[in-house]
């Protein structure tokens, strides 16, 4: 734990999913209201550092997180990013995209193209991804 | 094989190391050249559309690539994507980052903010890499 880090003092969003090893979370970014967040319950800088079978461990958690939004949502691409430049704790985001998204097909840290997609991320919405995630990982 | 793609139709940059799933190339990215791609052999959209073991074989040469960079280059900071917007085949950006380089700490596909780092990237440096790939994926 570094008491700097915004992943160590705070969940870093709407907690969807949890066990030892990480959260999913909704981050509620601006343009990107159905961001989701894995992150790591521990302060580890780099995918690298962490051993094999909790990397894998970690990635089957992304790529549910990746699953959910596909089952629910049928966005046109998901995009997956480990950056960590501003804060350095292991977390993936995972982001839906629509061909009339704010950036598309740019990455979504690139300037706007075009005003957001509208999205709603009502309590059903919210419910259905903890379900299909809970459902998802229920053997992990 | 979709003879439009890019990464069907070309190796997509230098080869350094490659087996039946996937190919390892240097990219020489504008501002980010030892930035490395990890691409599927075949042409696959999402990673959830692969099987659960080969999405695992697949990060593992992923997770490579950031150490041979770590191990060679000790950069700040390691950057993973995997996008696909403009090309949807699965390939994966490995980005060894410094705290002078041209979009620090911003990602790599926001506005630069200085010029890039300068970084010679010869056939020492590439040798290098490719042993170091070979060396740690040789029981992959």
């Amino acid at each position: 734990m570094t008491v700097s880090c915004v992943f160590c003092s705070s969940d870093g969003g709407e907690v969807l999913w949890r066990d030892e090893l990480c959260r999913i979370v909704l981050a509620r970014e601006e343009h990107h209201p159905l961001l989701l967040r894995v992150i790591h319950a521990r302060h580890v800088r780099e995918m690298s550092d962490l051993p094999a079978a909790e990397r894998a461990r970690l990635m089957e958690r992304v790529f549910a997180a990746e699953l959910a939004l596909r089952e629910l949502l049928a966005p046109e691409k998901l995009n997956l990013a480990s950056l960590g430049n501003v804060v350095p704790h292991v977390h993936w985001h995972v982001v839906p995209r629509w061909k009339d998204d704010a950036h598309f097909p740019s990455p979504i840290w690139s300037a706007p193209e075009r005003p957001s997609r509208s999205l709603v991320v009502d309590e059903p919405l919210r419910a259905r991804l903890r379900e299909r995630l809970a459902t998802l990982l229920s053997s992990a």
